[in-house]
Formats: C-alpha cells, sequence, structure tokens
C-alpha cells in the first residue's frame, strides 16, 4: 500500500514501511499516513486516507483539537513504548526507595539517608491503569519481590499481578499500597485522580510514580502532601504543564524527583515505534484488526 | 548452646538465638560470640569460644587489625544481604541510564537529558565478583532485559548469567560489557582493579556501579575518566576513605551518583542478619558445615 510519512520523512519508519513491501508516497497520493508530529499542522485529509498511524500513546491533545473523525481508522502508540516506559518507571520507584535524590543533593548524608532507604522486595505497589505498561512493569517489580495489584478499567487480569481490580474500585487501593505508579491515560475520569482527598489515605512511606500524564495529579495538592510528609515522594516523568516552570514549588522540594518527559526519548522513538508500524501495515492489507486502534469518543 | 551478642544485645539477634533454642550469656560463659561491631574494641577471646559470627560481608580490616585466629571457627555475612544490595545496585545503575542525577540537579534540562537516556533492555552487563549479590543481580538483570556476563574467582556459573567467566580473564570483559557493576571483595587481588587501563578499554556510554568496597576503584583515575568522557559515569555506594571528604573532587561532577554506604543499610541490618545466625546455630549444633565461613588468609 502508498504511506505518507510526516511531517519528517524520518530514517527508520520509510525503511520499515519500505521493508513492510508498502511505497512511502506523498500525502495527496496515500492510503494511509504516519504521522509522528504533535496536532499541531496536522494537514486535512481527503477521504482516501483511509488509516492514520499517531507516534504517541496520549492522544488527548488530538482529541482536544478536533483531529480526530470518524471517516477512518485512527491508531495510536498505545504499548508500543510500554518496555522502555516500565523500565522508567522502576528507576524512578527504585531512586525513590533508595534515595538517590537526597543523595546527589545531600552529600555522605549517612545520618539522614540510612534510616529512609526502603526496598521494595517485600513492598505492595499498586499500578493505576494497567495496560501495556502495567503488564511489562508488573513482570519487573515481581522479580524484584514486591507485591503487585493492578488497576484497569475493566478489571483485565494482569499477568503475575497479585490482583487486579476494576477502576471503579480504586478507592480500594490506597490503604493497601505502599506505593503507587500511574499509568492511565489522561480522560475526564482520570483528572486529579490523586488529590488532597486520596493522597490523605496513602502512606507516609508511600512514594507515587507518575509515567502517564502530568493531569493525573493535582501538583498543589501533592505538593500539600511533599511539604507535610503527608507521603515520602513523588517521582514524576510527567508534570502539568510541561516544562514545569522554573519557579513551581516542586522544584524546591527534596524529595521530588522529576524527569523531563524522557521515559520514551524522543531520541529512539522513531526506532521503537518502526516495528510496530511494519506489523500493522501487514494487518491493514490482510483485512486484519490493528493494534492500538482509538476507540472513539474514549480518548484514548 | 550458649552465645555472647556483642558489643550491644541487640534485640533482632536476641530473639532469634533464643528461638533457635540458644541461651544468650555473658562472653566468658559463651561457647560462641555474635559480634556486631567492627575491629575497634574486638574481645581476646578464650579457647572456649568455638565460633565468632561477624556482622559484615567484607571483613578487611578485621584482617588488617589481626583480629581472626586459627583457634575456632569464623564466619562473616557473605551473601546474608546479598538481596538487598542487589537491589541497591540495579537502582544504582538505572538511575545512571535514565539520567536520574542530571535530572536532580538540572531542572527540566529536556535538551541534554533526552539524547543521554539509555535502556537497560539490551545493553551487556559485566558483574565482577558475582557471587550472592551477583546471582541477585543476574536475576534482577535478565528480567530487566539485559545480557549478563559473570567474573568470579574459580568460574562457577552463575545460574541464569549468559556467561561465567574465571578472575583471571577479567581482562576480556572491558571490551564486550556496556555496564559493569562491582561486586568483589576487597583483597590483594582486586585493589584498584578499575585504574587508568581499564578505564580506557571501557565505552564512552559506561556506568560504572561499585557496591564492593572503595579500593576497588582507582579514584584519581575514575575522576580523569568521568571529567574527560572516557566513560558516561559513575554510582558508587562505597568510596575511599568513607565518608568521602567534602573537598572531594568527585563530588564536583555530575555524572556521578554516591550514596553513603547505604545498599544494606545499618537501620535493618540485624533483622536481615537474624534468620542466618539462627540456621548457622542449628548447623554448628548439628555438625554441619556453617554458612560464610571465613577462608583463613584469603580475606574473605
Amino acid at each position: 500500500m502508498k504511506i505518507a510519512i510526516e511531517p519528517v520523512q524520518d530514517t527508520c519508519l520509510v525503511e520499515a514501511v519500505t521493508a513492510a513491501g508498502s511505497t512511502v508516497v506523498p500525502l495527496d497520493e496515500a492510503d494511509a499516513l504516519v504521522w509522528i508530529g504533535g496536532p499541531d499542522g496536522f494537514p486535512k485529509l481527503a477521504d482516501t486516507v483511509r488509516w492514520v498511524a499517531l507516534a504517541t500513546a496520549g492522544i488527548e491533545k488530538f482529541v482536544a483539537e478536533g483531529v480526530l473523525d470518524d471517516r477512518r481508522l485512527w491508531t495510536n502508540a498505545s504499548g508500543f513504548y510500554a518496555v522502555g516506559v516500565a523500565e522508567h518507571a522502576l528507576a524512578l520507584l527504585l531512586a525513590g526507595l533508595r534515595q538517590i535524590n537526597t543523595a546527589v543533593l545531600d552529600h555522605w548524608a549517612k545520618d539522614r539517608i540510612d534510616p529512609a532507604v526502603r526496598s521494595l522486595r517485600g513492598s505492595t505497589v499498586a499500578i493505576i491503569g494497567a495496560g501495556g505498561i502495567g503488564r511489562e512493569l508488573t513482570r519487573l517489580l515481581k522479580a524484584c519481590g514486591a507485591t503487585v495489584i493492578a488497576v484497569n478499567r475493566r478489571g483485565r487480569a494482569v499477568p503475575g499481578a497479585d490482583r487486579t481490580l476494576t477502576a471503579d474500585r480504586t478507592d480500594e487501593v490506597w490503604a493497601l499500597a505502599d506505593h503507587v505508579v500511574l499509568a492511565a491515560p489522561a480522560t475526564a475520569e482520570t483528572y486529579h485522580l490523586i488529590n488532597d482527598e486520596t493522597l490523605a489515605r496513602l502512606h507516609s512511606h508511600t512514594w507515587i510514580v507518575n509515567v502517564a500524564r502530568g493531569p493525573l495529579i493535582d501538583q498543589a495538592a501533592l505538593h500539600r502532601a511533599l511539604s507535610s510528609g503527608v507521603i515520602a515522594g513523588a517521582a514524576l516523568d510527567v508534570t502539568d504543564p510541561e516544562p514545569l516552570p522554573a519557579d513551581d514549588p516542586l522544584w524546591t522540594l527534596s524529595n521530588v524527583i522529576i524527569t523531563p518527559h524522557v521515559a520514551n526519548p524522543a531520541s529512539g522513538l522513531t526506532r521503537e515505534m518502526a516495528p510496530f508500524v511494519a506489523e500493522n501495515i501487514r494487518r491493514f492489507e490482510a483485512g486484519q484488526e490493528l493494534m492500538a486502534v482509538v476507540t472513539p469518543g474514549a480518548g484514548y
């Protein structure tokens, strides 16, 4: 089939499309579009474009800008970067538990750090929004000796998790979990899921990790909880807004780790995405269901 | 049997010894001594003390002070803390690869951090001195998708490792490994194992992790390699000396993570050690070989 790759002709994707037996063409000749940009500059599409492949897992900005329509199939990158993002989530959680933030800022502060070090082994970790990232992270956490409670929309059992709960039972999780990892899409239901009330139900030794989207956390409430000892710390790869402004009070806290949205580094994005695009081309031509089809109206 | 616990009557150990059916007694009545201090203040022992259990894995200071003798059995804590130390090693390596040090020091430096982020998945990690810690770390690294090359004195195969080499082939490892974890005891053979020559054979993307003992690394050579880009970074839980002095030049580098010897936190040490002491009491009474018997003269 004929595929347009926009807004740049990325080498990894051109190679993958060509290796899949398809031809890279200009958009006005294309059966499908692989779009590796954001919603800004998204082109007006002819009806001959039957499938659009977006390069991000979170597509809330495309939804907000009204880019998605019902005249063709849309896929996102949900699950394509799951393995790398799960590794970053593990790195953030371990960095928090092992006090690496304090160690970097406060030289040889053994009196403070030694009693604050926690082990992942033997702890209970809740993964909120356990899809592709959650499945992979569950495997890593179990290898480290943690108990895993997975929460997802339909309560579809996550392999290896000790329990899987439906999202409407999320409230039961806060008291059970030592630590919480957020991996859910940004939707109306997950907006400010972490707020004053939910934070109050967590523990003083709890670390929160967010590799999902910034708006899942009420950051003012998080700042209150972190500065008053309600929870132990937060390790965030995403914030609201991004970049987090230089004068944001979260930067002043020593029990916060903030990486600049690099769980899935832009420098490696298309290399990671390429094999999934190739497989979806194969499926499209075979008339099979594609991976990561966007559910119209659901926002993910 | 009658056990003395010195220099303090730690609760966890008293409970473990009592639960094992033994009696806690003063040293002059004891068949065995559990010593949870360092070499300073180590008591003169009567020949009636047939076994001394030391609480640390590294015993080079006891050896240097001439504490060990050949009039009784000596055990150390080799392997007792392996699971926790392996977790700390994984935390340090992931923190380095995921640029958490830079993220903590330099706020939202996405332009610097994004291209520098590396994945553990697909990388090759060499574990130098793969005993108990190495065995556990191998399991964790394999779960993360890394290839593991284990090196130990006799080349005794480490379960799960892709290759195990004898220590006399360590020189072959530098070029093969993306990253290096040091977990070997401090002996004459391992002194300054990481030096100008070995560093020059590593890669510009290499992170070195040390959870063993500071003297395994020539720190002046390490500083040269880190400040000139010969390797990517170092994450150290041990230094030479400890504490690392406030004016040590390593503190000035942004590609160094130093935790203050907390891989096995002192706050949890006797709780971790207690079940091993209980099992060794059982073995001693049954006339079986103890765990972690010190090899006289070898220094570990």
